[in-house]
């Protein structure tokens, strides 16, 4: 083997036994609603459980961190590691895909590399799978990803509760998981050189563009508040139109001009809810109150468009003689994926033949908190069927998903020559 | 009494007198909240009790109807019958004027009638305290005076409930009322040529102008609908701008577009309410409803309003690619008032040295009914100091409720008249 790799001769992953093995995780941990992998519950034990006996065919280093994040490491003749990431967990009535294509694209690639390798890579490569990623029971994402970069908020974790009452830290003890020392896990970093996830996007823009896979650029940056219109209640037959003090009227004028906003800075804009007080037939809307939710790559211009609103509803209230005043509910700086490896996952998609796209990612992800952490990190999309996740219509052509799991080794062996050339670099 | 009546000789209210009971009553049956008069409950009739013994000073005719609507006759050379009407029930916490200024004003001038004319006027006068204007317990209201017209809908009315459970005809019936035989008061219309009802205006027109009181037009047409927009819910963060179908922004944008359909026709529109789902602040809205009450003194206008707004929700609803439907929640026809009586009230207004002004009624009163039922009907406004009413702070300057008791006054001896000389052209 040692010969084969001095030749540069290429082992190949198997793509099909990857989708073989996503159907049978689907069979274990789904029902007829999709994806039931929830973490910290028994389904996704049983969903951890497989994946072990799967990692243990051919990695004797398996261990769970802190934090519950599962690590598979193929020891190298460097240090200096390679991580490849995804998560088996699920929000209820999930997908098939989401999380655990990363996770199983990464098997098989360690897989490979070990065979290719003899079990002693140029460099270490480790498989990471995180815990609760998508936050589905205690209703924040990032669990395991963001005590592992140090940016988890230990006193909103410790009081988080699930619907049952059960706070996180005593379900983190049922899983064996100390709470008050999960930031501990920050060490598994030490050595981290890069780090790649494969990825569904969970949103339309590849089937629009009718291509396979895309190059993420980083994770949008969010700003997120609640606006409150206060007008005056007033009888709908008695009350003339000039009289009123209509806070609905001002809250409504916001919607076309979020889509001017996005128009004009790029990004996306979005108000998801709008609840009226009194909120009667009879009456004109004293208080209305609509959420926001703004993101853009560019944290200059999620600035401007969060100056633009704040302008656009003061503008809208004083028109309509009503109040506005904003809440601030959360906020995360753009995050940025690193340039030398956005070039290599580009060289990968074009290596199988398809155009490669570079998108940003709206929603968050694991990778965005390794990122923080400082280690240069990359993630691959790779089309979603009806730009749909989180929904057991989530799906992505088998074929699409074999170029995936081809593409995401491609930049495997890429990165992995991306830290030796570094690492020589930094030597010299 | 009878040459005093010969010659023309005017016998005077006493306004002042009024303005006592009604501060009486509010001392009676109101408390720190406002006024607690809801029709069936025991404050209410305690309010009756203290009512019946005021009109039981002067009057030996007095029943209540088969409906709970409290009727004290002053029987006339001629059985052709004035009536004046007015409700002493109130909203929950409500103002010190809404109904009962009606049934006092109408009290003190049956008093004078009674007095001038030695117990009998040239034409019967009867004052009438209809049961449940307020709607207020059973959430329906003109209960008394559409019993009495024949529109109210027995089947809807027999199930309606409280918040305790409790069915309106089992609280009828604490109050002494068959539910089944409601319909028979119809009678109590049988010789009745005319309705007069004063009341406080439920808005800010007569405040705004600086006019005490107002000559009221007819009661509103309502089209009142339920409109949902049907899009698509999708990621906040991962579905591009020109991709959403946003129920939200096709309805927000109904709002701007009333205010443009209420400038072309005149009447109100109002949106009291709007609803979002899923409705969290990370998804595009799939499904907004709104409310839409439409309102018009016109029926043709308001059949417009209507079809314009249809028009617009589609037009919204084809911009952004979603659906919309409609579904009326309630109807009713404009209410005209007597042309003969309009022009008696200009007077009865001008002869107290105040300018008359003429107005539409947006909310519904009683008066509505008695006009459906085809009553020569017509009503007086006074005006609202905080353009307010269903409140405790609803309230009327003095010199304002006296001179609207004066006004009344003078139109109600106008109307004798006018009933007087219609009956003299029938005879020839």
């Amino acid at each position: 083997m040692e010969r084969v790799h001095k030749l540069g001769f290429q082992m190949k992953t198997q793509p099909k036994r990857t989708i073989a093995e996503l159907k049978e995780l689907r069979e274990l941990t789904g029902d007829e609603n999709g994806a039931q992998r929830v973490a910290f519950t028994q389904t996704w034990a049983r969903a951890r459980a497989w994946l072990r006996r799967k990692l243990e065919e051919f990695s004797s280093e398996i261990h769970t961190d802190e934090a519950g994040n599962l690590w598979a490491t193929l020891c190298g003749e460097s240090d200096r590691a390679l991580l490849l990431g995804g998560h088996i967990d699920s929000v209820p009535n999930g997908g098939w895909l989401d999380g655990c294509l990363n996770t199983l694209a990464g098997v098989e690639i360690l897989r490979r590399i070990n065979a290719q390798y003899h079990g002693k890579p140029p460099v270490t490569v480790r498989l990471v799978d995180w815990a609760d990623e998508e936050g589905a029971r205690f209703g924040k994402s990032l669990f395991g990803s963001s005590a592992c970069s140090g940016h988890l908020d230990m006193d909103e974790a410790r009081a988080l509760k699930d619907k049952e009452g059960v706070v996180l830290p005593a379900a983190l003890k049922q899983n064996g998981i100390d709470f008050e020392k999960v930031k501990e896990c920050r060490k598994e970093l030490a050595n981290a050189a890069a780090y790649l996830e494969l990825h569904i996007e969970q949103g339309p823009v590849l089937l629009d563009l009718d291509r396979p896979l895309g190059t993420v650029l980083g994770t949008f940056g969010v700003e997120r508040h609640a606006i409150t219109f206060r007008g005056q209640a007033a009888h709908s037959g008695s009350t003339p139109m000039n009289k009123r003090k209509d806070a609905f009227l001002a809250a409504a004028k916001m919607s076309p001009e979020i889509y001017r906003i996005t128009e004009r800075n790029g990004g996306v804009c979005t108000i998801g809810s709008c609840t009226t007080k009194p909120g009667i037939v009879t009456s004109v809307v004293e208080e209305c109150r609509i959420t926001l939710d703004q993101r853009h790559l560019d944290g200059e211009a999620l600035g401007r468009m969060l100056l633009e609103a704040k302008e656009a509803s003061e503008r809208f209230a004083k028109e309509g003689n009503v109040a506005v005043s904003w809440d601030r509910l959360w906020q995360i700086e753009p995050i940025l994926f690193n340039e030398d490896l956005i070039a290599l996952c580009d060289e990968a998609i074009s290596d199988t033949g398809a155009a490669p796209h570079r998108l940003p990612s709206g929603p968050l992800h694991d990778a965005a908190e390794v990122a923080r952490a400082g280690v240069p990190t990359i993630m691959m999309f790779v089309q979603s069927l009806h730009g749909i996740s989180h929904n057991k219509i989530e799906d992505t052509k088998e074929e699409h998903l074999e170029i995936a799991v081809t593409a995401f080794d491609r930049l495997t062996d890429k990165a992995i020559r991306w830290i030796e050339s570094r690492d020589r670099g930094t030597a010299r």
